[in-house]
């Protein structure tokens, strides 16, 4: 392997949520340290749902997530990403909540500025790169959704929340954001201008990638960069939002949100290929895009990204 | 000021709870930083008493406070401080607790030993000295209260939790924990046997101070220890369970639960003057101890320390 200089590392904005991001970063962090992740606000489930309910605040487990996937690898690091990412035990008034949204919820209060206690936080962990909301505001997410309701498959009903989204039945038209546009997070949008790479998902599509598209500003960005662009696919899943998708449908999905977006790179599994690859290919040439196809696939957990393997993928796109 | 030497600063074991002890620790870390904070166990109200019927752990807030009381100067120290003493707002579930007790929660439940997740707290916040639990389990104290009821004026009462015993009207008799006797905490009584002097107080007296003299490994530790010995004072309030005490009153309590214990100083403010001084000269002398009166009063906070005036005193018992 051989990694870049330091003064030659990318800067890389990689924008996305949950799971997805966490991966992601966990892979990019191997591979260069000058890393923005912007994160989606939308959360409204579990601990961070909770949080909105009695504080009405950025829902801040996907930012946590973010940040622990960024942690350095000391004891001290690791000692406190464990901290940030325990959860209370049980089913009383804290069951269920993982400390880190608690430490950030104190220090968003404390400081009255959410970049500066999500910094903070990312001090404590040593981590390699910095994380930022997509949006100076918590978000709603709304999807129009055919046949959400399996008695009625021909019905196009509007489906709340991203937990919702994420887990609907049926297909997801479009999706949009309360409030509409929200207030954009300017380091986010700042990041993506001066980035060297920005990279999309992997994450729920709907509910976790596109979201990023409906802040006008962050869009804008993303279209205006001189950035190269990667979109790292999803590993293929059979169920939820984005059931039945073939790799080039993502794509589809994307040009609907942004069309005037394009892309350099689109990252795919290897488990890509036949027919799904041509298409997936002829898709990304509409968006001047060529396809990298790469073994990234996590054989023990289906549908996730191995992040070792994912870090290699990355290393040799950006070293290209 | 003439601050000791770095090589001569004396190792000082300081025993108590609440906001007593932390004025006390704020004082004493101006002027050595060799302290070990020990610290009663048994409150049961607030956040620490949620914590404790939740998750059935030692009441983190005592300890919380300790540790916040020795916190390093630095941006950084500070600005932990704060988050730790920092409180969720509002009556919701998380409404009222300290975050600083849910971070020494989770690790505890994380590292599995108490003394482990307090020094690490220590080292986040850059701590100048160690804090410790003066047992190694949940304690509940128990008091024999003569006219708690005031209806019944002649009548003893069993009272039972730190937070009635504390606020208890009547006399308080006798105090009791649970379970009898508590398991000690071997660090805690390690410090007592190490160290150069021992300061007991200041803090609510059968609430606070006694309880460490009901420990018995802790109390023997105190009788054998060659350390000097302080008896820091209260100063004079007129509510709670030590309504109506003067000066020397506090000494015959403390003779009551530890008749071998004997004193090298006890530290009264100014205000103790006239016969009141006398008496206590007379019972500190019984006990082996001289009387120090120093201007040690918060003349804004009625009842409490000032911890610079109380550093001064500090310095010149320890110096002397």
């Amino acid at each position: 392997m051989t990694t870049p200089a330091a003064f030659a590392r990318p800067a890389v904005a990689a924008l996305g949520g949950g799971h997805g991001l966490a991966a992601s970063l966990q892979a990019l962090q191997l591979v260069t340290d000058k890393i923005t992740a912007i994160v989606t606000v939308a959360d409204d489930g579990g601990s961070s749902g909770r949080l909105r309910d009695e504080f009405d605040i950025l829902p801040p487990g996907d930012l946590r997530m973010a940040l622990a996937a960024l942690c350095d690898t000391s004891e001290w690091g690791l000692q406190w990403r464990d901290a940030l990412q325990h959860r209370f035990a049980g089913d009383g008034p804290l069951g269920g909540h993982a400390l880190g949204n608690l430490i950030i919820a104190s220090l968003w209060d404390l400081l009255g500025d959410p970049v500066a206690g999500l910094d903070l936080v990312g001090r404590l962990l040593g981590a390699r790169g910095r994380v930022l909301p997509m949006a100076a505001e918590p978000l709603r997410i709304e999807a129009s959704v055919l046949g959400a309701d399996p008695d009625r498959p021909d019905e196009v009903v509007d489906v709340v929340g991203q937990v919702e989204v994420a887990t609907a039945r049926g297909r997801v038209l479009s999706v949009r954001l309360h409030p509409d546009p929200p207030a954009p997070c300017v380091p986010a949008v700042e990041a993506v201008e001066h980035a060297d790479w920005v990279i999309l998902g992997p994450g729920s599509w709907y509910s976790s990638v596109m979201p990023h598209l409906l802040v006008p500003d962050l869009c804008h960005a993303l279209v205006q960069t001189k950035a190269r662009k990667m979109l790292t696919l999803n590993m293929m899943r059979h169920d939820g939002e984005t059931e039945g998708f073939a790799a080039a449908d993502y794509l589809e999905v994307l040009t609907a949100h942004a069309p005037d977006l394009h892309l350099d790179v689109v990252l795919a599994d290897v488990s890509v290929d036949g027919e799904e690859a041509d298409l997936l290919t002829e898709a990304a040439g509409r968006l001047g895009a060529r396809v990298v196809r790469a073994p990234v696939a996590d054989t023990d957990t289906p549908g996730t990204h191995d992040p070792l393997r994912l870090a290699a993928a990355y290393r040799d796109v950006l070293d290209d």
